[in-house]
């Protein structure tokens, strides 16, 4: 089973990483640029038998930081 | 005009962070991931004008290091 799981920023919670890729990209001449969000996206290749339950508990436990990061999973 | 840009690392180019990962999600008790591969996802807000040749423009000067990534380009 492949799944992928994008985690982002919450809204409303800092991007200093998006802040710095704005900056720099209208430091390289790109105007236009009114705001860049970063996150991460995680591509699962897992046995047969493991459930989207499963994955839930990874995110929870350790692939997304849920105080400040949404997860969202996508069975492929 | 809001852009999301996927960048992966290619296949074949080893991949310490998923190793990294995985290697956790073990220890934490999560038998059967297989593989896990890690990456960036890039929401970009743009001024009306800007073009899907912009944005892979800036991908291929800041977003992406093409030599090893790929990126995935969708208009939100």
């Amino acid at each position: 089973m492949k799944v992928r799981v994008d985690v982002m920023l919450k809204t409303g919670v800092l991007d200093p990483q998006g802040e710095a890729v704005r900056h720099a990209l209208g430091n390289l001449g790109f105007s236009g640029v009114e705001s860049v969000r970063q996150g991460k996206v995680i591509e699962l290749d897992l046995a047969d038998g493991a459930s989207e339950e499963d994955v839930r508990k990874m995110c929870e436990k350790l692939l997304a930081n849920t105080v400040i990061e949404n997860y969202a999973i996508k069975v492929l």
